[in-house]
Formats: structure tokens, C-alpha cells, sequence
């Protein structure tokens, strides 16, 4: 169960190689609420590489902000992965970066459901001239605070990797 | 020297009078990166009156999503009180929120000045058909983890004064 200093490093490494490869970063955060922005932040330094983030907690914020269109969210809804793909493609068009990351999931107490029980979260990765990825995680009802924490490590370990892959 | 477990019953607190109030809240952060509409949304229920927030870090990203002009900008910089309230009115005016909070400072080690050291903070609050207010806090130089809980504490403050005049 990570807690917030454990995930620090993982920031400051993505910080560090992405001010030496020359990318920036944004962010498009659903149920994470702004805290994966929050801890690529906590860096000194990131501002060179920290474009921006979307926090986009109501669909209406996700449609506003990021373009994810009305059909997605009354077909698919915002927690899958499609929303995902929308939301880290109109984060990429709305942004400076080269990478960005989204995430869209149930981080509960409350809002699951059979196919999406609490702790499903969908994750969307853009890289400017590559096809947009998707990939979905069930961590489990393990509480809000920790399904929240899972995600923005699983977002770092996303970043991560799409550093190495774009340079 | 507040941490975040601190902070959370402050989120609460709001979570739960914005509810009561039937008031949305939404969020423009520069030095804390996320971290406000981070810890509001930690709270069970927050969807219900967080409707999104704005994570400027770049000047371009004040520009771009809240509307911060590059007058403002090169006048008096993006730590000032007239960045802050562009930022407020930027996100009111882009949201469904009635009360939006703005932060911009210096949350250091580096981007120190003598008019405008490190622990300089710059707050706007905005909220609908008042006249938008800012505020400016000196946490001085206690580490960058510090400024920015100390921050949030303060920008919480200011919506949780908010809620009461607003209804």
C-alpha cells in the first residue's frame, strides 16, 4: 500500500528525465482529482516540464475542458476506456506536451456497480505521432484514499515508460 | 506545520456545507500543482459540488485555460494579485462553480526575489456576482512541501469563509 513519500522518487525521476529529454507532461485526472499534477509538482524543477493539468471531476468539466464528446459518456460512460482515450487525446491537442496521462475510475465508497465495482480505474496514455493506449487496473476495494494513491502510481509508471519510448 | 491527514477535515468541513449550500466549487492552482482540488475530492460525495479545476503551472497554460492576460503577465508577472484574480475570474467564468479559488506563489527552493521571496503567496477568490478579492500570504522559506500544504490550508480557509457568505 503506497503512501504519498513513497511515490516522490517516481516523481523526481520522471522530472528529471523528462527536463533531459526535452518533453513536457500534462495531466487529465478524473477520480484522482488532480493529485497525479500534485505530486509531479512536489519537484523542484518541474515547472520546465509541467505544462498543465485538466481536472475534470463532472462530465461536464470532461466534455468543456478535454472534448471528450456526449456519445462516449452516455454509451461507454466516463469510467472506460474510451473516455480514457478521449481524455488523454484532448488533453495532448489542448497542451504543450508531448505525453500526457489520464484517468478515469471509481474510487468509492460509493458509484460501483457489477461490471465496474469500486477500485476500477482506466488509464489513457498520448504520445504526440503514436496511437493513443489505453489499459485498465482493479485495485480493489481498498479504500478511497489507497484506490486513489494505486492510481496515480500506476500513472507515474505510465509517464514513466512513455519517456524511454519517446526519445 | 500542517500535513495532509491535517488537512482533510477542512475538506470535509467544505465538502459537506457546499453540499447543504447546493454550491460548486472549482479550482485554479499554479505553485500547489493539484493538491487543492486534490484534497477536496479525498472526500466521499465531492462529485456532487467539485466540478473541475485548472493546473496552470506554464504561464502559457494561465493564458490558455483561465484567460490571465499577457499583460498581467508582463506587468506584474504571475505571482501578483492581479494573476490572481484573473486566475479566480478565469475559472469562475469556465466553470459551472459559484465560488472558485486562485492560487499563484513561490513555492521555492528557487524563483526567490527580494519584492517577492520564497514562501510568497498570492490567493484570488472568486465568487458569483461579488466583487473577486485576493490576498496575499508570506509562509516564508520553510521547504517547498511546507509552502504549498500551507497553501492549501489557506486557500481552504477562504472557501470555507465563502460557503458561509455565499448563502
Amino acid at each position: 500500500m503506497p503512501t504519498w513519500e513513497d511515490l516522490v522518487p517516481a516523481a523526481r525521476d520522471i522530472i528529471s528525465r523528462a527536463t533531459k529529454a526535452n518533453v513536457m507532461i500534462a495531466t487529465a485526472e478524473s477520480c484522482t482529482g488532480g493529485l497525479i499534477a500534485g505530486i509531479l509538482t512536489e519537484i523542484s524543477g518541474s515547472s520546465a516540464v509541467v505544462d498543465r493539468g485538466f481536472v475534470t471531476y463532472s462530465n461536464e468539466a470532461k466534455q468543456d475542458m478535454l472534448g471528450v464528446s456526449g456519445s462516449t459518456l452516455d454509451t461507454y460512460g466516463a469510467v472506460s476506456h474510451r473516455a480514457a482515450a478521449e481524455m488523454a487525446d484532448g488533453a495532448l491537442a489542448r497542451s504543450r506536451a508531448a505525453i500526457t496521462v489520464a484517468v478515469t475510475g471509481i474510487a468509492g465508497p460509493g458509484g460501483g456497480s457489477e461490471a465496474k465495482p469500486v477500485g476500477t480505474v482506466y488509464f489513457g496514455l498520448a504520445i504526440k505521432g503514436r496511437q493513443t493506449e489505453t489499459f485498465v487496473e482493479h485495485f480493489g476495494d481498498r479504500g478511497r484514499e489507497q484506490v486513489r494513491l494505486l492510481t496515480v502510481q500506476n500513472a507515474l509508471k505510465l509517464v514513466s515508460n512513455a519517456i524511454n519510448s519517446s526519445t
